[in-house]
This record gives structure tokens, sequence and C-alpha cells, in this order.
């Protein structure tokens, strides 16, 4: 008998509180406890998560932002996940050297397992970050190879492609998903996005949106988790701070994906016949 | 005061007789019929309109298929585009010397203006087809630049982003949408690939797919006209021999696009951060 590889994962939603590290560290910290005593072996949580998001220029982001090395939120998350023993994923403000980045960690039992930057900022997010240097990397773990992506990449289609193409499993995708001017009934554009990509690339997506208004601007929350053919496991979730949880089996579904005639995503890519602005 | 540059899109969804070229050109005919007294400038037809699509094997789509040059169901759709002063685009059986393509033609009223040859076969179209060998391309006419795509081909990101790369205001996707096995209450896959890619390439979509039964294989209809953002204008289309119709604005939509801080899908890309299987 082969061990599950079936786990439960999480998103919680939080508003956090601009400039404020403390009291988000305080209000992720209640997130991560209430998820793990739901049984999620990985807490997903916003974009931004640590320090708030509507800054109005880099001087400003770099004041509620951190290294990676000492950072408070960073070592916090560390902690909870030894103590706790789960992985989490969340977003904070990066300062490397003169740079701030909209950054995401994913932090596991023994420590930092991965950092990104985010690639596309959005509008306004241009005056207050500098855009990811990095590109996007997975990485494997014990839950399976794993890819980060923040927010308005999901709006790239190249961004899901690009985990896909180095063997993600599973997405990750703290968020802090605006209203869209012209939405219409059903889905909300980020649950479209988010189910085409998990689809067309045959990879679990857990997209953690922040609830609440920052500095004028309100966000949806609506957090879903998609499974690897691109349908709703659980959400979308409403726009409090709630916690969606879903059984996923990123690594058990792997045969599964390789051999599916129906929808062979990556097995029928033609790149020869692509228009590449590269 | 500018002429307008707006107009009615029809998708007409057809039942086709597989291997019989007649009893689908009056089907057909009789689709762009009433598309055009619609008020349709531009009819789009489903995949494979001309001679049906589930063929065991290239030489039985060879018998029902023909040349661009002197094949009868381009004639007729380029003589009621004449003769009705409109465009037709509509999947066909192309052959070409010892190829078989599954290929859709877009006709004007001039004649054949492009011919687009399927480049992701699905499953057993492997069997019945020539894998497309001329990419993707966009050709420039009164009512905008235009692309085509077929089924399948929606399920890869690169095909929507490779016309809109070129310029393409609009996308024209002549389909056979099968049912999704795990299909959940509210869009299909289908209607979710076509939003996502309308969405970040920011490109008009029509799709319109068949219905009936072929050789067991149900088809869903469930034809979209989606614009230039995202959202539905028309559709989804039931599982009948309906017809759709929408006034878009290619032309007219370029400056609003361009301008558009909210969703800038094009000129926020990071060619430099994506993996490529190049």
């Amino acid at each position: 008998m082969t061990e599950s590889t079936a786990f439960t994962v999480a998103c919680a939603q939080t508003d956090p509180v601009i400039g404020d590290i403390d009291a988000n560290i305080a209000m992720t910290e209640s997130a991560i406890r209430e998820a793990a005593g739901l049984g999620a072996s990985l807490v997903v949580l916003p974009e931004c998560a640590s320090g708030g998001w509507a800054f109005t220029d880099i001087d400003e982001s770099r004041r509620a932002a951190q290294r990676v090395d000492d950072g408070p939120t960073i070592e916090a998350w560390s902690s909870l996940a030894a103590e706790l023993g789960v992985w989490v994923c969340g977003g904070f403000g990066e300062i490397d050297g003169d740079h701030v980045f909209n950054s995401a960690a994913l932090i596991g039992p023994e420590g930092v397992a991965s950092v990104y930057r985010k690639v596309h900022l959005w509008n306004t997010e241009n005056d207050a970050f500098t855009l990811g240097d990095r590109g996007f990397g997975v990485v494997d773990t014990p839950l399976g190879r794993i890819g980060m992506m923040i927010c308005y990449d999901a709006w790239f289609p190249e961004s899901v492609r690009s985990l896909a193409l180095q063997g993600a499993d599973l997405v990750l995708a703290p968020s802090d998903w605006v209203p869209n001017p012209r939405q219409q009934p059903g889905p909300s554009l980020a649950q479209i996005m988010t189910m085409s990509a998990a689809h067309s690339n045959q990879v679990y997506v857990a997209a953690s949106s922040r609830v609440g208004v920052e500095r004028g601007q309100p966000f949806i929350g609506s957090s879903v988790i998609v499974d690897h053919e691109g349908w709703l496991l659980a959400g979308p979730a409403p726009a409090t701070e709630a916690i969606i949880t879903a059984v996923i089996d990123p690594i058990g579904s792997r045969t599964d994906r390789a051999d599916n005639p129906f929808n062979r995503p990556l097995g029928d890519r033609r790149p020869e016949a692509y228009t590449s602005s590269k």
C-alpha cells in the first residue's frame, strides 16, 4: 500500500493594516493557527499580507518591507511553520539593497524554501515596487513541485505556463484581487483566469486574495482552490476574513495528468507554430 | 463625424452530416442567409462545417475534404459572401497534396482572404488530419485585423497570444466543442478558455460551435461572442441550430485597449522572465 500524497490546502483571507507589521503578524498568526486546526498542511495568505499594498512610492513601501534573512514576518511565519508542522505561503514587501519587491515566500517546517518576486506589476504598483528580477521558479517539496505567482501575474498566461514547463504540480497565488469595473453575474475574471490557467496547464492552483478597503481601493476576496482539470474545489470565498480548504493530491495526480488523452496541454503544444516577441 | 466601425457578428451553429458536402452546403447557406437577415456583416460557422469531423483516418477525411482553389464549399460560401455583401468564416477539410488539414477559411465579398490550418489536433483527430503547418496568422480586413483558431487551439494560451502579438483585434474560432466529463454548474471550460483568452489579450473572440451527435460524439453548441475585456456579449447558445449575434467594434476599440491602465496585457508582458520550451 502506498502512502497517501493527498493533503489539505487552505486559503486564508486577511485584511492587512497598511504599514503595521506587528498587527499583520498577529492577524496572519491567527489565520495560520485556525487553518492548521482545520487540518491544513499548507496555508496560503494574500499578496502583501505582511505590510499592506497601496503604497504611494518606493520610500513608503520600503518602510513596510523586510529582508528575507531577518524580517520579522518571515521569522514569525517560519516559527509557526516549525511549531505547527505546516507550510505557509504569503506575500510580503521584500527589501534587497535599494529594491523593494512585491514578493511571496514559501516556508516549510524547516524554514524558507523559496521566494518569488512579482514579475508583472499592475498599474500604480509600478510606483511602489521594483519589477521582479528572477522570473518564475519551481521548488520540489514533500507536498509536490510548487511554484508561485502573485495576483496580476495570473492575467499573463505565460506565468503558469512557465511554471508548468518547469514541472509544477501546484501553483500558489497570493493575490489582492480588485473589483472589475464591468463585472457580469457569474465568476470574477480572477476566477476565470485561475480556472483557465489550471486547466490549460493541468496544475492545481490555490489563490488567496485579501479583503477590506485600503486607501479607497476595495478588494473582493473570492479566493479559490482549483484542481488540475480547472474545476473549483473550494470557493469563491466571500469578501470577509474567511478560510477555505480543499484536499488536493499534486503528486498523486501526476500519472493521470500525463496519461490524459482528453486534455494534454503540455504534450500537445507546438512551440514552432507560436509567435513570440522574444 | 467619423464613420462607425462597429458591425454585427453572428455565430451560426449547425449540425453537419458527415461526408455529405452538398447537404452541408445547403445547411450553411441557410444559416448564412438567416444571419445576414439579422444584420450580420460576418458569419462564423463551426469547425468542419463542410464535411463533418469524426473521421477514422486520413483516407476517409480526404473524401470529405476539398482544395481551396476549386472546392465546392469554398465556392458556395464565396458566392454567398459576394451576393450578400458579408464575410463568412467556416471550418472545412482542406486537401493540399497528400495532406488533409482541419482548416478554416475567412471569405469576404471579394473572395478568400485567409486560410488557417489547425495547429493543435485533439485526441483522435491526429489519425484523421495533418498538423497545421503554417502557424497563426492575422489578416487586415475592413472589419479589423482578424485571426483564426479552431476549437482545441483555445486550450493553448499561445494561440490567441500569437494572434494578439500580430495585432489581431478579433479572433474567430470555428469549434466542435464536446462535453467535459466533469462539467460543473456554470460556464463550460470552453467558455472559460474563450473569456480568459479575450481578456488576457484584449481581443474580441467569436467562437461558433457545432451541435448534434456524430458517431457517438455529442457536441455542446454553447457558442459565445466575447468582447475585448473578456465579457460575454452573446451566448452561450443552446445546443440547437441557433444563431447568436452581437455588435462589436474591433477597430474602434483600439485606442481604449492601448490606453487601458486597468489591464495592459500586451504592454505589461515580460518575455525575458518567461520559461520557454523553444
